[in-house]
């Protein structure tokens, strides 16, 4: 099917696209909080009853009742030949800071060519368009292969479910080709193609001192402060230089070969663009490396959020009694999630400050990174039709984000990964405010229009 | 008027006394938040009303509208002679975490001989107390010097309103001794006189980064990460020993004179009584300096809220856009406030974590620490009425916590301090679920009872 024929259908179908891509909008599908579980399961519903219609025969899938369900869906080849297996998810990012929102965030609204909602991308937006884009070669009667779906409500919070599952579905998953729609053009908005994803682990830790808030003038020199502590203990993971300080946890990483290092670092990067887009230049992480190679082929271990006694108005004059950090780590290849978390557990529990206890939960993700080839054939075959997008031809990136469960499908099922998506770093992912633009969601479409065909 | 006088008409009007007690607890007069500042008005009007019974000549002064307002109230004496100006605050901390408090803070309610409520203690407790001994001096008859009262409802946020006025108000607070009941016991249970405080700075620092929280995988080892720079700007704050490590800050500090050194430590410090009541171990503060120096004659510097990024369930996995910390320190004498805040000012300027802005703010208090001397005739007043309190007699203490505003006021009024307090760490003040004992609340009236007689 042509692009041209896929924009015409676009054309004549606009109005029903947008009304569905806003209808599973509207599901608060924060798969973190079992506060919306029932809403995770009726987006799941949603979802089922769309697929049927496109000839999918379609379910949910309830791995663990108490956390969200997986969607598995088939619609069988016209002929014998290539399965190709479509992942994506449901499930978006919590909503607060909720007072930053300028319009709610389960409310899709459109402004300027933009659909502003939680979700408006990342994912929904991306695999509701390539699957739009299914739908036009189905209606066009384009020769498909075997298409093979699988969302599940989990990727924000560590996928554990589909995780737990993925064994046991394996001959439901079984694919050639693992198509993603979960990722970003270039940063200066050529058409990409991942090359690499970095694992992520997730966890939280707590330091805990007296057994209540205690007044800090009649107890300040005595009792230990956890908030004094948290920041020694988190400071401690980083070196002066802004390095990774835990031992052992950057052992035997892969670097990039030569090829990859070239086709990541042709586009440069331009730091002024960068600084005007989110605020800050690119100083984090280790000096003297650039940017772009922190970005794409180093781990992180950043500290997501810190939260420990007063934060009102004026002050309280307390030493708080507990203190509690997020945290979360980018592996690259050749990082062991698990050896990554014995490290990081030997550290913060020698450097656990005096007088006080500390504890590691929550830890969840713990997928390695991965990279895949820049030259094989799904790569070709993506390739031809990314070019036609920009006359700039397709980049390759190596995406500083994860989605963990895309090496484990990728092992399971021993189907090659091609991960082609149109975030921007305009669309505010996972931040208030968070959109797309519908020329984005457009290329999607097109993408989907073309690619299914192209892969049978 | 002897204690057993005293004792018996407590007992005769304990009803009546209890009644306006838990009728002065029910304001919610958070000083610090300015939507409790109709209820420290009506505080303020009820504490008038409460005055004037007594014979009292009583006002509210509004120094600033926006502001809690001061209570100024005078007796004029049976004779001439001394003039006693009895200091208080009728304002009290923030009542967070709300969820902790097993019953509402506002609600006062008796258990086990103890009133739970915020402020049963700090302070409504004590100058209530107090001022109950007054009242039964009064209706005995006794001849009593003139009494003024000043009750302010902004020390738990830096006394700035009386602090203004009191120069224009000096003429109607001049008095011969400043009676302020507002500390604690010794910790073994004896009757103390404060014979020092600590002085006292807040400020609010606030590290900013990106415009918006960013996703952590795009741009980890790309932008600077405020959380990550905040934990790292507040550990520079002390050394490895544990130690101020701020230039300047420890400059010139008094030390304490032998016989202050003696009083201080004559009763030791249990390390294993304050393990079981506060869940930790004294190793907070610099090492190598017992706990009760660290506490009455060494400076602190302690961090009271660390607040940025993601604190709920589960994960998210952003760079946050900002964070605050709240700090105080306590200050010994000597130390010159305004000098400390220019070291921290500079400190904290000088360690502003690459490609962020750092900001203080709301910096409050400002008032340096004071030593009293042990042995002055009003001292040998106070503590021959404490002796009939305890068989093991009057304990002498330094207390690591501040009033701020009482060195202001020996200052303009040239009164000599005499602080006398019934507290004790069980009472948890700050903390949820703040209590007073009723007996130590009667021991209050006790001494409110004999010692205004004893200093006409």
């Amino acid at each position: 099917m042509t692009k041209e024929k896929v924009a015409a259908w676009f054309d004549a179908n606009r109005a029903s696209v947008l009304k569905d891509y806003f209808e599973l909008l509207r599901f608060p599908t924060i798969g973190a909080d079992p506060a919306h579980l029932a809403d995770c399961r009726g987006c799941a519903d949603w979802i089922v009853n769309f697929l049927a219609k496109l000839g999918f025969t379609a379910e949910v899938v309830t791995g663990n009742p108490a956390l969200p369900p997986v969607v598995l869906a088939e619609r069988p080849a016209d002929a014998e030949g290539r399965a190709v297996l479509v992942y994506g998810h449901y499930d978006v990012q919590p909503v607060d800071p909720i007072d930053l929102w300028e319009t709610p965030p389960f409310e899709p609204t459109e402004r300027d060519g933009r659909v502003y909602a939680r979700g408006a991308q990342d994912d929904k937006g991306q695999w509701f368009g390539l699957l739009q884009g299914l739908r036009a070669a189905i209606e066009s009667g384009e020769p498909l292969p075997t298409v093979r779906v699988v969302l599940e409500g989990q990727e924000e919070s560590g996928s554990g479910v589909l995780s737990d599952l993925a064994f046991d579905l394996r001959r439901r998953l079984a694919a050639d080709v693992l198509l993603v729609a979960d990722t970003s053009k270039a940063a200066n908005g050529r058409p990409a193609i991942v090359a690499g994803l970095r694992g992520v682990i997730h966890f939280t830790v707590t330091l805990r001192g007296p057994k209540y808030d205690l007044h800090s003038g009649q107890h300040g020199g005595m009792a230990p402060n956890p908030a004094q502590g948290m920041a020694e203990l988190l400071a401690s993971l980083h070196d002066a230089n802004g390095a990774i300080a835990v031992k052992g946890f950057c052992d035997d990483i892969t670097e990039p070969t030569e090829v990859e290092f070239a086709l990541a670092t042709e586009s440069g990067f331009d730091e002024n663009a960068y600084r005007d887009e989110v605020g800050v230049l690119p100083v984090g992480g280790e000096r003297g490396v650039p940017a772009i190679v922190r970005n794409a082929f180093r781990p992180t271990l950043e500290i997501n959020g810190i939260h420990t006694g007063y934060g009102g108005l004026g002050s309280k004059t307390i030493i708080p009694a507990e203190a509690l950090a997020k945290l979360s780590c980018r592996l690259v290849p050749n990082q062991s999630p698990a050896h990554v978390m014995e490290c990081l557990e030997k550290h913060i529990s020698d450097h656990c400050p005096r007088g006080m206890t500390v504890e590691i939960s929550e830890v969840s993700g713990c997928e390695p990174g991965f990279r895949l080839p820049v030259d094989s054939p799904v790569t070709r075959i993506a390739r031809e039709i990314l070019d036609g997008f920009d006359g700039r031809g397709t980049a390759f990136v190596w995406e500083g984000a994860s989605i963990p469960i895309v090496a484990k499908l990728r092992q399971i099922t021993g189907a090659a990964p091609l991960l082609v998506g149109f975030g921007m770093q305009e669309d505010r992912i996972h931040c208030p405010n968070e959109s797309f633009s519908l020329e984005r969601f457009r290329e999607l479409i097109l993408w989907g229009g073309q690619i299914f065909g192209a892969l049978a």
